[in-house]
């Protein structure tokens, strides 16, 4: 695999590869001597919206596999001397950097990167605007085939901000292709029509869908995205697309809950539902890991 | 050890344990290839106040031991998406961090961790509040014992803002632990009459108590952390608590003369005094490094 | 060589010694294992203005090396508790540090330093004020060297704000030492008389100048530095100094055509020039990695 620009353009197969590849990676990297798969390579950071565990994600999967990272996340500097994304993505080229982690809040960012930067500079997408957020879209698979043992046949809820979410998008992206049925549930201010292109059913009402549902995502209210006027109140949000004890009895047993965070306790679920038995909040982080490795992997590494 | 919280709950014996060991750190860990002694560990800075040294200090420890560091300090990014502190801890926990190494506004907070991640993720308390900030008090010790060769018996004062100072209480309790007399020296504003139940002697007039002491530690005034009105000026501070050359000449000779950076000269002491032959403030620094050392060596290696 | 203050201080022969080591590490330092040139030493970037790629590159450059790198870069922390300068160095001189690589905004900031460091602690220039950038001067005249075989002999102009820039000083003293003819043109308000001393010709047109360069050098037009009023507007500049498809048909076929970056495209040069085949500018990047593991390896590892 050359770059990882999105879910959209990797096959069923390209996408069930990188979870086996992933699961190899689970608990592993952090031997003494450390491992050697990509030694010697260097992976940039380049952030330009803020991240916490994104980055830090990548930077502990990179040095798991022996690579170095180095951040190169604008601080107002360069940017501030008015320097443009390509311009800093080619000095980081003639730098040396073998692969280059991007966040940008412009959708195909990383994208405009790969036709401006040498062949052997690899791009691996960490967010673009509301395109696509492909490793989180693999994690949240990956989460849920190690819970549920397949994905295929599995009815998968992904619930809330539909319109602005790129985990949303790679999530439908990724589920379609391995054969789940995917329904995107949220208000309708956030719930496009157009969405329904991508093979998913459309509902705007939580509790007439759930009992249906072997696992729920429920997406993260953006506040700091989100402009006013899309949903009446937060309080309105939570009664109707926010998970609770009490919603949580018209769900199956057993049924799967996903939240990429930082979650807002409250509002897309309560402190019981995060902490309780059908949550894989936590795992979704350890699993991100393992995931991120298979992607530096297949990026990096050996071509899948 | 499991955790290092406080120096409070420490006994002497795992005081004194800690100081030999990092006497066996001093000068050590620069060798080539790296020492293993932490080999596969992963230590993370969480600080939620700002820090140069101690965070350095740490990374610098962690590094010669052989640990990877990784700083998740908040930037505004996770904290300004509204995430909380313990799931901010949680997420660290399931990245397959073994300790966390935390700064906090909030007394008590290094404690709420222990309550909240498995019990492997270890935690060390940069500074809490105004509760403890025990390395700094453990580096203090570490210098007047090598300085003195002893700490029992040695009468070691205090002097500035002992309410708001966790430097102060951290030192209180491991020197009486040890068996040294410790008193506490500064405006009536800034030395509260109930840490008289800590076991020390409360004065407020340095140059009485002088002639008594063979160590003096001189707490920075933290014009950042400070309400107004505590005391009338900083020079009236300078003049009453401040060391300069005419008051030295009240000291024992030999006396010791400690600060925990960053100074303020002329303030807390004059450049003279700090420069001078009493002072070991420079040895505190890199005392620090092999006192972070035994502690990560303890908390995340064999138990002591 | 003990330290890297300015190219004025060192001789010819020591230049041309450190481009010849640079020569030797072109490509080199990411074998694994990794090189132990530098192993168990540690480099501290102490930036006290803003940069992304001279940090990163002495970061790259010190890890090639096997060396550890830390930032010390003040990001308001202890600066904002109050502590001097020369505090901090002291203190990251009493944790172990081999070598401080510094920037300021005061020339002479790092010859500061090395009055008050211990001799063991080298200083490296990253940029002091408008004195000296002693590593871009290097990497600049490293290009040139790689493009043309040689410095001697060559006519060298050096275009744009020369009054502010420290660039532009390195650059003169490395060239003149070499043996280049160097021309500094640019704005009568940008280009003082007495940069004539250096040993260099002043001229304001470049029109006239342009079909005598071998090599042209296009300083940054410092709109963060530059207090208003210099010159009349950036179109004025653009046109009168700045480099565009036009213009090149003036110079001498195969011309090298440096800039250190950040460019402003449209201001120093056009997206086609800067794009074009007599541009070096991303080689200079590259090369920069090389020129300072020369001197990193130079300053910290044996002398030359």
């Amino acid at each position: 695999m050359h770059h990882l620009l999105g879910l959209e353009d990797l096959s069923g197969e390209q996408i069930s590869q990188l979870l086996d590849q992933a699961e190899q990676f689970v608990g592993v990297g952090r031997e003494a001597p450390r491992r050697t798969d990509l030694a010697g390579k260097v992976v940039a950071n380049l952030f330009y919206e803020p991240s916490t565990r994104t980055k830090i994600s990548f930077s502990l999967a990179a040095r798991r596999l022996g690579a170095d990272i180095l951040d190169f996340s604008p601080s107002g500097s360069s940017t501030a001397k008015g320097e443009s994304f390509i311009d800093t993505a080619r000095n980081i080229e003639a730098m040396g950097i073998d692969a280059v982690v991007v966040r940008h809040a412009s959708a195909g960012a990383p994208h405009l990167l790969t036709k401006h930067l040498l062949p052997h500079v690899r791009v691996i997408n960490a967010g673009d605007g509301a395109h696509e957020h492909p490793t989180q879209g693999l994690l949240d698979i990956f989460t849920i085939r190690r819970a549920r043992g397949t994905i295929a046949g599995l009815t998968v809820a992904l619930v809330g901000d539909i319109a602005h979410s790129r985990v949303a998008r790679s999530n439908i992206h990724g589920l379609v292709k391995l054969g789940a049925k995917v329904i995107v549930c949220g208000p309708t201010t956030l719930v496009p029509r157009e969405v329904e292109s991508l093979g998913v059913e459309l509902a705007h009402n939580l509790n007439d869908v759930l009992p249906r549902c072997d696992v729920i995502n429920l997406l993260r209210v953006q506040f700091e995205r989100q402009r006013t006027g899309l949903f009446p109140s937060v309080r309105e949000y939570a009664h109707l697309f926010g998970m609770n004890g009490e919603r949580m009895k018209r769900a199956k047993p057993g049924m799967v809950i996903l939240a990429p965070g930082p979650i807002n306790r409250g509002v897309e679920l309560t402190q019981d539902v995060a902490d309780g038995p059908n949550s894989v909040i936590l795992d979704q982080v350890t699993n991100g890991l393992a995931v991120r490795m298979a992607v530096l992997s297949a990026v990096c590494g050996q071509p899948i």
